[in-house]
Parts: structure tokens; sequence; C-alpha cells
């Protein structure tokens, strides 16, 4: 009962920032500045990681790249220094003139964990920094013959809720988290992706939306945005008719290539 | 256009659908009969798994029993049987004397899906099965201080949802899928959890809900079923007024106490 007493009396600040959320509408939000900040990219050396490191060197941010397949040389400019003992380098960018990669990494799910976790203490310490979790838009919808990427999208996209909540729980809001959940992407992961839906994703629209959603300081990025319309569909109409609008979108792919995962 | 076309086509199946569910409201679901269905529980040794092996014995099902802690002689005249090969043995319930249990087995969520992967090819070919997965409430919403815990349900959750997808993307509609999703439980697992908003679950309320949601066939049981409500509040409220209803159900415990997992 004295719940329900609270609640009401909360009614005129839902009321406020619903306004507040639609006067937003209307205002465009200005990006942050990342000049100087130091960048830890994992995967930097293929899709959606190179790509955002070439967006990040744009706008002068130090990079430090890691990736676990050997990073391609056309990166060229942007230095990346990672010695054996997993201790990181920063480097200025376009300071260094010949890029080396020493070591290179296995990165994934859990390794994006482990590494969050090294970096957590320094950053709440400063109250300062931005983690941003890649999952897919297969860490909110289960799909057919993923089995074992969903459940790893799926953990990926529980990490970052966890992660916000906590870090809302020790009030450190000078640290920004952001989640990208992009649906089928054309960058090799997964083989001739075809779906009735919507043509699959290039990589550059997918770090555009992603730059955008980091430097506004989104907690979650749907590329394509449609997703998010998708999502609460899904909340909605009954379970046999979702089938038949999925038998509609007849999502293929051929196979699915799986990154190389260095033996633990 | 095309597609929007075939959408429109589809509006008045979509109101028969949502006509059947309304009625069916109205008429209680007879659940199904499990007599002398090999059953086989994970964790069966403690809280939710041992409560449930209980019910199916009372339902005079074939159980087999797994877990990693040894299971206490209380469960009495429920027989476990595994070897130390990985090959489980069924028996009668009520049938064998003396329980034995040869050789405990770590379960986690990982070995969710092992266990699954192992027993699905007998499952298709039969057509005829039921996949229960335990996950959590913090399986569906980010819970501060459960980082692991909480990337390890929302993994459950997915491969639950990637499961029934590919169950119904091979038209295998004999094998069902069921995903638990309770609140806090009084099981040991979590120290002294207290909030504000609902007391503490009792295994026993717990139990009760996934044996109807198992019986009944229901893809997804959340306990208490308030959850539901929860969940959709949670996609439609400003972030900031989550935050302040957060800090209000004053959510807190005061360790969490993890399942000892054998060493690989």
């Amino acid at each position: 009962m004295n719940l329900l007493v609270e609640l009401v009396l909360l009614l005129p600040l839902l009321f406020i920032f619903y306004l507040e959320s639609f006067v937003k509408l209307f205002i465009p939000k200005k990006g942050k500045s990342v000049t100087g900040e130091i960048v830890l990219i994992t995967g930097a050396g293929h899709g959606i990681g190179r790509l955002t490191a070439y967006e990040f060197a744009k706008l002068k941010s130090k990079l430090v790249l890691w990736d676990i397949n050997k990073v391609k040389t056309e990166i060229g400019d942007i230095s990346i220094l990672v010695n054996n003992t997993g201790i990181v380098y920063t480097s200025d960018l376009f300071s260094t003139q010949d890029p080396q990669i020493e070591k290179t990494f296995a990165v994934n799910t859990l390794a994006h964990f482990w590494i969050t976790k090294a970096f957590l203490p320094s950053m709440m310490k400063n109250n300062h920094g931005h983690i941003v979790t890649v999952a897919s838009a297969a860490g909110l919808i289960g799909v057919p013959f993923l089995l074992a990427y969903c459940s790893s999208k799926f953990a990926a996209v529980g990490f970052h809720r966890a992660l916000t909540e906590e870090l809302n729980a020790f009030k450190k809001n000078g640290i920004k988290t952001t989640c990208l959940c992009p649906n089928f992407i054309n960058t090799g992961f997964i083989k001739n992706p075809t779906s009735n839906l919507e043509p699959t994703l290039e990589p550059e629209k997918v770090v555009e939306k992603l730059m955008n959603g980091i430097l506004t300081e989104k907690r979650m990025v749907l590329v394509p945005s449609s997703l998010n319309f998708l999502l609460i569909l899904e909340k909605f109409l009954p379970q046999r008719f979702r089938e038949i609008l999925k038998r509609g979108a007849n999502i293929k792919f051929d196979a699915v290539i799986g990154y190389k995962v260095k033996e633990q």
C-alpha cells in the first residue's frame, strides 16, 4: 500500500522525464570529444573493430589495438604496440611510422569481460571512461542454428546491463556504457546471409551508428533502428503469428565461419 | 511494398490468434502426463533441482539425478545412478533401495548446453522431449554486483530462445522448451537477500510454478508473475525514472556464495 502511494507521488516526475525525452527528440545531441583519450579496441583487425579504429583515429584518440588475427597492413599509420606479456603500450596516432604487431590475442566475449574487469578499477578511481560492448541482434532475439553464438551474445548483453546497473549503484556517472547490437553484417563472420526483411548491413553503416552512439553516450545502439520496433513486436505478438512472420522473413545463411580462437 | 501488402493480409490471422489467446485465459490447461518419462535433472542435490525431483517422483517419472555436490540422503528413495564415464543409467523410482552416487558432476550453464546437445539428436529422432532451462530474473534484467552471474543467466536465456527457434525451424513441435526465471530464491545461493518489492521466494513456490509451467508446456515461467509487468515497465519507462524505482526497491544481499565448480 505504502509502495503504491510512493508510486503515485512519483507520477509528476515521470511526466517531466517523458516531456524532457520528447523535447530532446528535436535537439540534436552534440557528441563528446575523444581527442587524446585512450581507446582500446579488441578485434581491431577486421570488420567493425578495424573501421571503428579508423574513426577514432580521425578524432585523434590514442589507440591501442588488439586482435587474434594478424592485423593487415592496410591499417597503415595507426600504431599497434602490444607486447607479449599482455602489457599495453599506448602510442600517439600518426607519430609511429612502422606499425608492428608483436603478439596477437584471443578476443571473444569472455575476453571482453576480463579486459573490462582489468580496466574498471582505474576508471572507477577517476570516474571517467566508456565501455563499449559489441553484441548482436542475436543477443536480443533467439536465432535458429546459432545456439552457441546466441548464448555468447546474450551473455554480452547481460554483462553490459549488469555493468550499467553496477556503475549506477556506485554512482559512477562519469563512466558510460554502450552496447552495439547490429543485425547480420557483411563482414565474413556469416557466409552469404540473406533475408527478405532488410538488406544485409554494410560494416561502414554499422560503424557510423556505433560512433554516433558512443559520442552521444547512448546505452543501446540497435542497427538498423527498426530492430527497436521488432523487439516490441516480439513482446506483444502471439507466438504462432511471430513464427509465420519469421518464415516470411526467411533468414538464411550458408554456414558460420567462426573467428579462430587461440587455444588456452 | 510487397511485404506491407503481405502483412495486411495477415491481419485477420492476428485477430484470430488474439481471440484464441483470450478465450484460453478462461479455460484451465490440463497438464500432460509424465508417468514413465525419463527425467534428467542437473543440480538435483539442492534447492530447485531437489524439489523438482520430488515432484517428478510423485508423478512416477523415471529419474536421473546429477549434481556436483554430494546429494544428501534425505532424497531417500529416489535412485541416483550416474557412472563416471558420463553414461547415464535410468532406473525406476521406488524400485532401487540403496541410492548411490558414483560420481558427481560439475553442472553450470555450460554443462546444461553440453547435456542438451548430447540428448537432442535422440529427441529429434523421436520428435519427443522437453528441455527445461533454469535461468533467473537476472537473465532478463541487469543486476548490480552480479556481473558474472547475470552474464551466465542471460546466456541461458539466449540458449533457450535459440533452441526454441531451432526446434521450430526444424518443425520438431513434439519437443517442448521451458525456461524458468525466478527472482531471488531463498536457497542459500545468495546470502540474506532483502528487497522492499517482494518477499524472497521460497523454493517450494518456485517449483510449484515450474511444474505447472512444464506440464502445461509454457515457454517462459517467470516467478513471481509480476516480473512480466516489471519487464514491460523496463521497456517503456525512462531510464532515470527506472533508476529511482530501483533505489526504492532497495535490492540488497550480503554476498554471493557460488556453487563449487570442479576444476577442469
